[in-house]
């Protein structure tokens, strides 16, 4: 399958462009290709200006930040759209792991979530882990568990949820070992997504 | 709430009258007392022999081997019984996930099980891994993965489910820190059990 | 060998003297019975009271905090005495691997520091780990690492330090299972002890 | 510093040569070029054909196999030569711990091993496994230690030694998180060998 990539000149992007071998980078094009799908990971900005190039074909999201929404949902109406925040399988996974566990935890659970990364990342809990964060709060109390962050050495990704009672504890963890996984990925997504319906999935 | 206890002599019904301060031992008992639930945590033999002393009451099996289920499919006609082979949080929990998880996986995804228990241990790999090794299976391709039984020290009980696939990993793990794990946990589904219709349950 | 405890009402105490048969309880006595060995883990005041009554056997102290340094090292012109703040074998062994350890690290390495123990635990970080902070810092550039504390169910206690450098990671970790582990520590150390010449030993 | 490798096509080799920018590959040259030092990440045979070919310089020794030991003896009469088996930090420095950890543990204690890499690897357990394992032999009873040997998804390499006694637990872990730490570590090598005195080091 034939893929175009906006952000490829990204680290992302271009680990995407060099697994699919003839991807189409689109971010200096006037107009999207005529492929069946097209990845955007450039920024909220590039999405912005990306939209009105495309021609009604498959697109899926993994930009995040301030994402311009009613643009969205506009070309939803003509083309299957997914916009996903993580392309791992792990993450997405261990969301939906929470939201079944946690609820069925006894009361007076202790849940704390400790993740690690390398010493560049700027910030502190990582978006992921924010994310998990949240998950747990929805199906508990509201209140986010504590968060630990790690930043040592080239530490790639690692993320685990501690759920913890009277003489036992509970551990959901992933490992990122590579940026590969992201990029694998995001062609899953895409080969998926091409045969979706019209609409915006947000998973 | 009253109960009573068969099997009291041993290390984890020791452990349940410890904490449920009045419970009453039954395996000498010609009869069992007139108390709402009965934990049975004696042999697959000693539940043979409870079964006629009991009054209708719930009755909560923590026995594993050749058990009676003739005899205890007809008693629970009568009175709500549940058979529960393992009384922690997390291990019902961990078979849960396990077959939310597993058939959510893309194909080529490796599946291992790491466990360690003291070295006084005789079996290997444990009844649990086993349990969880079938719940794997069950919900992939029939085949049991890789089992690694560690056998060191006094460790209590711990058990890993790697899932690997390209570029991450996720871990599902369970620390048992204690024996208390399993008689706190034999209380609280005695207390869920009175609760119950009649009929039996095999969670 | 006969051993005399002084804060045998305490729950390590009264762990030590379960573990010892015959151990007697030195706190009421108006003077130290004439076993070899006592054990002090009472308090910095319960010490202080105690060094008078001793008759020249050796003293083993695992009380923490402002300890009566000046009455130890007299009393240890006659006897041996040894003051070990952590009875676990592992404890002074992470000390002993990370002094051997942190100074071979290639310059910027990150070390990290991770513990977690049960949720009605008030200090943060733990004692052991401010104690592992600074046998990193000794031996390096005399900065504190980064420390993280879990306060999750009843988790007995768990330490461990990460060394990260490029596309690698080194983990020491300690695991106490229970608390049998500082009461068999402190007989441990008692036997050794008695056959120390006189002297105090800070190891 | 200006470096040659021999076996520069293969992936360690290229890994090196793309790190250090100006490496010399050899593999194919009727002689060594005149750099002070020559890395070996070839085979035992393509050892053999390079030790003619040096001018005594430096010579850094990857290879694992049967080496040509007498002709490195030989050639370190004039040249400073080290044989390094694995040219991480964390992998030798595991080694060097066990030394001091092993005969340190009381009595009684067990250890155990456990490694994972990636599913294609052929031999189980992996060698440096095998030498942890060693390690551990030589300074307790010259019984090699249980070893579990994980196979899943794309692991780089991970090892962990498990040391446990009554109610603790120490482990140590070495995590290679890519490929990288081997090329880094031999230039790190490198330039620490071009400052030693001739002679055939074994590290």
């Amino acid at each position: 399958m034939k893929i175009a990539v906006n952000g490829a000149s990204g680290r992302l992007g271009a680990m995407i462009c060099n697994l699919a071998h003839d991807a189409v980078p689109v971010e200096r094009s006037k107009e999207a290709p005529a492929v069946p799908v097209v990845i955007d990971v450039s920024s909220a900005e590039g999405l912005r200006q990306l939209i009105p190039k495309l021609k009604q074909q498959a697109l899926l999201v993994g930009t995040t930040g301030d994402l311009p929404w009613e643009a969205l949902e506009d070309y939803a109406k003509n083309a299957p759209v997914a916009v996903v925040p993580n392309f791992s399988v792990g993450i997405p996974m261990l969301i939906e792991l929470i939201s079944k566990a946690v609820p069925a935890l006894p009361p007076g659970w202790d849940i704390e979530i400790v993740e690690a990364h390398h010493n560049q990342k700027k910030d502190a809990p990582s978006g992921t882990a924010l994310r998990l964060a949240k998950a747990v709060a929805q199906c508990s109390d509201g209140i986010l568990p504590n968060m630990h962050s790690l930043r040592a050495g080239d530490t790639f990704g690692e993320h685990t949820i501690w759920m913890c009672g009277p003489g036992e504890r509970i551990e959901l963890k992933h490992v990122a070992t590579g940026r590969s996984v992201f990029a694998i990925g995001a062609l899953r997504w895409a080969k998926w997504l091409v045969k979706q319906p019209n609409g915006l999935i947000r998973p």
